[in-house]
């Protein structure tokens, strides 16, 4: 698929570091837009790109489009806005990659079909390094012969390609991951939080939870950071909100009662409206050990 | 240390399972108690030793007592109730393994010593086949000097071995670990009734959760049972309660807020109010999938 232009909507942490990886391994990233124009510059200097101000631009000047934006508002602003990506977006194929309420997708699927596009989520659980270098975790969602027609792109941007089913399944999936995930990092950091009141050696409780039932991925990820208070933002506790709330959300319309994801929904709520929504998801332990907060 | 005389109080799952171990790794358990007396008679005509009616009649039939009970009120009433094994202690050294509040080991140290009897506490994170393997998780918590004169025991019932401090120090990291541990279980019954709710395929979300940001131990050990309604008990939802109350109360006394351990403490309550506390800790499942509650 290397002949064909590729265009990048977001060039935040993530979408960037996708546009350099795949100009890196030879793809035409031709076009690129992000709401903050000199980032967009920036990026188009650096990869020999164009960068478009305006949306609609984008699309004529791109086959293949990847959309890596916030949220499900910035998602509606790009596809229904005044200018939009959906403009003159006939045999387009967009790709998206944002965590969003999954109905988003359905209402988007929808409407890219109506103008002759076609849609595929691609929901990725995985950091900036990994974006950098190819080695995302996607989980897909869309028709599946599409999701094969497209596959060699997926794969050079991925080591771990899940096909989950129909449009909004992904992103059923990756929230139910994000609110798991982030109900872990809120229990991590009370267990780490309360040790460190009793004045046991967090070194020592560390190596235990590691080695017992309290054993999880963020345990490898984050209690370090959580107790040397190093909350460089890899994944943001404002975005843990936002998925821990869209999780919560489904539960809901299914009359499931969720505490757990409640609790740490509104742990991370705290802390953005304390102004911290930009510290790391691990800045929630920022609320559990004793005079930080 | 094989020529001690050991005795066991507390002869469930834990206990009657660390007592078969050591006798066949030839140490002379020469005397037991349980308060169901049939559990005593029982075990001792299985490893040759003598079942006890009174507590005070295995302290002096014994030289190293290991005690395993349930809680707080069971521990009370082997050590201060009327007929006690504090009654002619003097010599014996206590090994206390059940999971307690903190503050009740200070108080049986002390009492302990007293009499001219030690203790020492081993808190276990591990289930039925390790102790009955002689590889269960051991922190021990009591006078350094007497952990390592009890070494070569203390080996033989476990595979990892870890000195955590002084008296109530054990309990504490043991506390930790299961309120962490209760907490990720809690989140994936959450995760997974979710999943399973929304139609998705849980072999597959299972293996999205492994891969990612929502990995941990209780994902390996819980999540098949929580899909297959497979309940059988190895560490109860009442026993769950237990130790997240523990953990609680800890905090309570740290001025630490810990709303996780409290939506769990009060998922696990609310399955035992409901008379499933004697369900494994994946029960909690039965909260979170549809049409099961």
């Amino acid at each position: 698929m290397k002949d064909k232009r590729i265009g990048f909507v977001g060039l935040g942490r993530m979408g960037g570091n996708m546009a350099r990886c795949l100009h890196g391994k030879g793809y035409n990233v031709a076009a690129v837009f992000d709401i903050d124009g000199k980032v967009a510059t920036g990026l188009a200097a650096e990869i020999g790109a164009t960068a478009y101000t305006k949306l609609a631009d984008l699309t004529t000047n791109a086959d293949i489009i990847l959309t890596v934006v916030t949220n499900d508002e910035a998602m509606d602003a790009i596809f229904f806005g005044g200018d939009n990506l959906l403009t003159g977006a006939e045999g387009r194929l967009f790709i998206n990659c944002a965590t969003l309420t999954p109905s988003v997708h359905q209402k988007l699927d929808e409407a890219a079909r109506k103008v002759g596009a076609q849609c595929l989520e691609a929901c990725m659980a995985s950091s900036i390094p990994q974006a950098r270098n190819g080695e995302l975790f996607l989980m897909i969602g869309g028709k599946e012969a599409l999701f094969e027609s497209t596959k060699p792109l997926l794969d050079d941007m991925s080591n771990a390609l899940h096909y989950v089913g129909s449009a909004g399944k992904a992103s059923q999936v990756k929230a139910l991951v994000n609110m798991v995930m982030n109900c872990n990092t809120a229990a991590l950091a009370e267990g780490l939080g309360i040790g460190d009141a009793l004045g046991l050696d967090l070194g020592m409780l560390c190596k235990v939870f590691s080695q017992t039932g309290a054993n999880s991925r963020v345990l490898e990820t984050d209690s370090e950071d959580m107790i040397q208070r190093d909350h460089d933002c890899y994944f943001s506790a404002e975005h843990a909100a936002k998925d821990s709330g869209i999780a919560l959300a489904l539960a809901a319309a299914q009359g499931i009662n969720a505490p757990l994801a409640q609790a740490t929904f509104d742990q991370y709520t705290k802390l953005t409206s304390m102004g911290k929504g930009g510290l790391d998801k691990s800045g929630i332990a920022e609320l559990t050990f004793q005079g930080r907060s």
